[in-house]
C-alpha cells in the first residue's frame, strides 16, 4: 500500500490545501494530512480544531486520514510507512524553500521521497495567513476557504 | 479624475520612495500616499511624521495629497474613490508578494487595477530598514534619502 | 490626453493580451495597441492580419486604436506623444527581461514611463506560441483566444 | 493501476534522468519513459537509439518500460490511461516553464496530474546539452551518464 | 598583501561555511572569518564560543584568522584594510538580498569588492538553523557540521 | 601569481565589462579577458577585432592581458595556470545559467575557483545584444559602450 503524508500547519485549512489534498488522494492508496504541532507560534485554532475542521471538510474522500505530529518530518514517516511526502508549490519562493526541505529530508531518511503539485492558478495568490489578515478587517473570505472554517473563525472572533 | 493611491509603511519615506512618487504623478490626476497604521510593529516615526516628513518631500509636486489609512486597502480604494494602486518593483522577491497582494485585492474588488513601475537601478538596493540599519551605526545615509529626512531620524536620535 | 502603448507580436492575440487590453484602457484616455515588425521570425499572421484581428477582437472598447510600427519602441513612442509603455507580467523570467527593457527605454527617452500589470491567474500559463503548439497537433483552444482568433488559425491552416 | 509517463528529449539520457527514474518507479505500478518525436531539432541520436539507451540503462527496473510519442502530451496521456505525468526540477528557470506546463495540461486533460521530482543535488548542473558540449570538446563526461552512454557517443563521433 | 573578509553569524559553521573558507583561503593572502555580534537575536553559541570553533576547524589552514566584529561592515574592512568580501551564494534568495548588500557595501566604500562563491551542490540545502531545527528533534546532523560542533552543541544541551 | 581569467563573447565589450574588468583587476596579479571563438554565431566583430577593442579600451590596466580561446574553459584554465574564472552577475538569470556552469567546471577541474561579481547597478540593462539592436535602428548607445566601440560599430556599418 503506497502512503503519502501531507503535512502543514492548517491555520485554517485553505482551498488551495483542499485542491492538492483532493488531487494527491487520486495517486495514493492513502493520503494522510499530518498537522504540524508549532510550540513557536501562536496560531488562530488548536491541533484539535484544525483536526477537526480537516475532518469535516475531507469527509467525501475515503482515502484520507487526519492526523497531527510533532518533530522532525523524517520520523513521523519512517513511524507510519510513508513513501511519499505531498508538497503544493506555488510560486519561486516556495520552491527553494521547500527543495532545501526536500534535500534534507532525503538525507534524514533516503527512502522517503517528496513530491511536488503545482497550485491551480485560481488558488495561487491564497496563504493562510493572507486569508486571516483579510478576515481580521472583515474583508470577503468566501470561495478562499471551505465555508465550515469561516463559521468556525465567525465563532472564534465572537468568543 | 483618475487618482491613484501609492500605500507604504514610509518609515522612512527613501529617494527610492520619492522617485516612484515623482513619475507616477505625471500618470494620473491626482496620487495619493497612504501611510499604513500598522499596530504590529514599532516603527521609527510616527505615523504623523511619517505624513509631515512626506508633504515637506513632495510640496513641490502639485497633484500629490498625503493621507494614512488603517484595515483593508481594498476598502480605501473603495472609500476614496480610488482606480489604481501603485507599486515600486525592485527585486524577484518583490515581484512575487506583490503579484500574490494584487491577485488579492483584485478578488476583493475587481474594478480596482493594480500597476507596478519598475525602481530606478540606483535605487534598487535601497529600503527604509536598510537605511536604518546604516544609520544606526553612523553610516552616511546621504543621497539614499531627502535631506529634510536625515534631520528628523538626527533629532529622534538626540531625544 | 494620457496615451498608452501596448506593444507586442500578437501572433495571435490571446485572451490574455485581451485581459490586458481592457484593463489598461480604464486607466488611460486612449491607449494604442502597437504590433511589432519583426523581419527575423516566421509569424503565423502577417502584421495586417494581426492588426485585423486586433481590431475586431478590441472593437466594443471605444478608446482603444490598433497601429504597428517597427524599429525602436523608444521612437514611437516619441513620435506619437505616448507617455506610458504598457506590459503584462505572468512569471519572474518575464519579469527580469521586461526590468531591462524599461530601464534602456527611460535611457533612451527620460519621459516615457513603463508600467507593468499582472496577468490575471487564469491566463498566467497562456503564450502565444503554446497556443500555436497546441493547435497545431489539434487541442482545444477554446478559451484561450477569442473565437475569431481560431476561426482564423482554421483558415490559415487549410490554405 | 497506477500508470506515470516520464517525457523527455533523452539526448542523451543522463545520470540526472536516470535518478528521477528510479525514484519515480517506487510511486506507481509502471513508469513510461516516454521519447518526444520533436522534428524541429537535429539530435545527436535517433528516437530509436534513445530507446534503445535507455531501455539498456533501465533493464534492472522491473515496473518501467520505454515508448516514444509525437504530438501532444495529453494526448498520449489519454490514449494510454497515464494518471500522472513526472517530471524532475533543477531550478528556478525550469519551474516556471513546468509550471506553465502542467497548467496547459491541466486545461486540455483534467483527470492528468502533473508531479515534480528534485533532481538529487550531486545532478542540478546537468543537463543533456551541457553533456553533448562538453563531451564534444573532449572533456570528461564520466559520471555524468551510464557508461553505456558513453560508448554510444564515441561510436556516433567515430562515424 | 590581499586580504579578504568572509563575515557571518556561524551559529554554528556548517560544512557549507568550511568549504567556503577553504576555497576561498586560496585566492587571498588572508582571510578573516568574523563572527557578526547580533544583539537582536538569541543565538546558541556566544560570540566566544563561535570563534572557539571556528577557530578548531580552520586549524589546519594557515593564511585564515577568526575575529568577531559588531557594527557596519564597511567599517570593519576600512580598518582592516580589507579589500574583499567573500559570501558564499546558495539560491535565488540568497542572490537578491546579497546582491541588495553588495551595492551598499559598494555605495559606503567604493573601494571594496564584495565576491560570490557557489556553494558545493551536497551544500545547498544546509544553513545553521535547519541544523538547529534537525539537532533539537534528536536528528542525525553527522557530515552537515564538522565533528567539533556536534560535541560543542551536545555539551550546550547538557546543560 | 594569482591568474584570473574573464572569459566571453565581448560582441562588443560593453561598459558593464569594462566594470567587471577594471574591479577585478584590482583582486588578482592578472586578469585574462579571453574572447570565445564559437563557430555556431554570426558575430558582429571577428576575435581579432574583438580584441583590438578589448586592447584598446584597457590599455591603462597595467595587469590585464587579451586572449581568445576555443574549446572547453576548463582545458584553457589548466594550460594557462589560472586559478579563477570571473563572471558578472545581472539577474536571476544569469545566476542559474553560472551555477551550472561553475558547478561543471568545478567537476572538470576540482582546482579552479569560479567567483562572481555584481554588475554595477547602472548597468544591470546592459548586454552586447541590446546595444547592437538599439544601434541597428540608430538609437543613442552613448554611455553604454566606450567610444572606441561606437567608431568601431559605425565603420561595420558603413562598409
Amino acid at each position: 500500500m503506497r502512503i503519502a503524508v501531507y503535512p502543514g500547519s492548517f491555520d485554517p485549512v485553505t482551498n488551495g490545501h483542499l485542491d492538492i489534498i483532493k488531487r494527491s488522494s487520486r495517486l495514493f492508496d492513502k493520503v494522510i494530512v499530518a498537522v504540524l504541532h508549532n510550540a513557536s507560534k501562536t496560531p488562530l485554532f488548536t491541533v484539535e480544531e484544525k483536526m477537526d475542521l480537516l475532518s469535516q471538510v475531507t469527509s467525501d474522500i475515503p482515502n484520507v486520514e487526519i492526523d497531527s505530529f510533532s518533530g522532525l518530518l523524517a520520523d513521523y514517516v519512517m513511524e507510519n510507512k510513508i513513501s511519499s511526502i505531498v508538497k503544493g508549490l506555488r510560486a519561486v519562493s516556495d520552491f527553494e524553500y521547500e527543495l532545501q526541505m526536500a534535500l534534507m529530508n532525503r538525507k534524514l531518511n533516503p527512502d522517503v521521497e517528496t513530491i511536488f503539485m503545482m497550485t491551480s492558478g485560481e488558488y495561487s495568490y491564497l496563504s493562510s495567513s493572507i486569508v486571516k489578515e483579510v478576515f481580521k478587517f472583515n474583508g470577503c473570505i468566501k470561495g478562499l476557504v471551505p465555508d465550515e472554517v469561516i463559521d468556525a473563525m465567525k465563532k472564534k472572533v465572537s468568543l
